[in-house]
């Protein structure tokens, strides 16, 4: 399995018509990551038919209602419902305050371990590391410590061309080296070389989540190549000025970040409520890096489809 | 303006489909007073266009997430919007701790005053009093600390008969003091009795919320005569054990609580999310208490008139 991203929500603080607030659930062949979590997100999650009980991960970019208001209540849900597997809580410091003072005054306590992850928004990170996948954090420019996250697939195995290995008889035993780039050396000692008898490996997805943020030309470094980039573009360069004392971005703003890191593709979210209509916002985008994707709630995207 | 009531969430701790959690907009001659305030209920009332600056009291009943957790969301909504006007919470002692804990962690302080008066679930008391309203509140019997909230409308002044008072040509001065019972004297020192120049007063209505509570027979005598009660009915009979265990009440125990006050309506809610069908609930009340209305998202009930 590939990486999958559902937008849950594409709101900004004040919720608009069928824009809830942030949030939005990252399918990877580890499982699934649920990326911020605003008021409403059980009941997003419900209506895109996500099974709550799978989420293993919930990471936090920061401590604004919008981003964290609907983890009780997702947690509590997952409680009544009869969780007993542990659960990932990755994010600033107030999280375990603020999930614990919940429990505490609602007499409940939750029937899973909750681990918890505090980020640093100052440096970068790696805060998750697996066989097939790497997170780490990436330090945002906001009004409070946040941090955005960079999802990485590890390199991949060759992929074995089997009638090639009928032809050469090669064990099924030596075939998981082979896929790691080993040769196949035959009874006689001749060698048939791994590039004879492997294709390349599917491409390594990336996928980089950057909300909440101020235009930073910095970061554009850190994601270069990336396949999606979701930069929030929660204004239009009619706005700019109010976008930088609120420390959020532009469309053009977040375009000139995808165009600056060269990634695949760029999604845009975290929309101000001013916004009725997105065309204008999506056109500015447009016209400055072409491979952007208006995000909208529901919308699914499948990574390694739209890479390929 | 009479007591008008917005059922905004009829569903219990699990969301359930077109259930949101607890939430009810009572529109009273003191104006808009917000009783619980579960996920989601600011998306709520946006959908039912409550205007939600003229809330002006916010009541919440209890400590468990589906009663309180769309609090701290709906303030930082009407922060965003520009309020000036102070809003007073009324509930549990760790409501305060619990708000302003969340101002700390987003680093964003209200721009409106906030006044807080802790609920004492020990006893009934009266939490808000005016020259048309009185609220108390009503102990109840649940897993933690609970209130349910009890308004009553002041009576009424009687009602001045226009052809009447014309005919004795009544001064306007002495017109309210006739509203409030006195006779006329005429300069002849005739007397022209109050009962002569007035009808009676229109009836002074009165809501009982009453959420969570198992069952409590004690409740009917403080509520007797009440012109509409809410009172839960998480379970059926067949689930009364499971009532009894969580503290929660059936449809059959509801209604047997309305027929014991005597109360002019009942009304259902806070439904477990296991009966996705309401019918066989409801009937279980109705055997019990004819004046049973079913409690659906979006109801709008004019107390007045049911009760006329």
């Amino acid at each position: 399995m590939a990486l999958k991203l559902t937008i849950l929500g594409c709101g900004s603080a004040l919720p608009a018509k069928k824009r809830n607030p942030s949030a939005q659930i990252l399918e990877t062949p580890d499982g699934l990551f649920l990326i911020d979590c605003g008021e409403g997100t059980q009941l997003r999650l419900r209506q895109e038919h996500v099974k709550i009980q799978s989420i293993s991960h919930i990471l936090i970019s920061h401590m604004h209602g919008d981003h964290y208001l609907g983890l009780v209540g997702l947690l509590s849900t997952m409680n009544l419902l009869g969780r007993k597997k542990e659960i990932h809580i990755m994010g600033p410091e107030p999280l375990q305050e603020m999930v614990e003072s919940h429990s505490r005054f609602s007499s409940s306590m939750f029937q899973f371990p909750v681990q918890y992850s505090v980020t640093d928004s100052k440096k970068s990170e790696v805060i998750y590391d697996s066989v097939k996948l790497e997170i780490s954090t990436l330090p945002l420019k906001h009004r409070i410590p946040t941090t955005g996250f960079y999802f990485r697939e590890k390199p991949k195995p060759r992929r074995l061309i089997k009638a090639i290995l009928e032809q050469y008889d090669v064990p099924i035993k030596e075939r998981v080296d082979i896929t790691l780039g080993a040769d196949f050396i035959k009874d006689d000692g001749s060698v048939i070389s791994n590039k004879t008898l492997t294709k390349d490996p599917s491409l390594s997805l990336s996928y980089a989540y950057c909300s909440d943020t101020g235009y930073m030309p910095a970061l554009a470094k850190r994601i270069e190549g990336c396949s999606l980039l979701y930069h929030e573009s929660t204004f239009m360069e009619a706005e700019k000025a109010r976008a930088k004392k609120t420390m959020h971005s532009t469309a053009a703003q977040a375009a000139s970040i995808a165009k600056e890191a060269g990634v695949k593709h760029l999604l845009l979210g975290h929309y101000s409520a001013r916004y009725t209509e997105l065309d204008a916002l999506y056109q500015e985008a447009l016209a400055v890096f072409p491979q952007t994707i208006l995000g909208i709630q529901g919308l699914v995207i499948d990574i390694d489809k739209i890479c390929s």
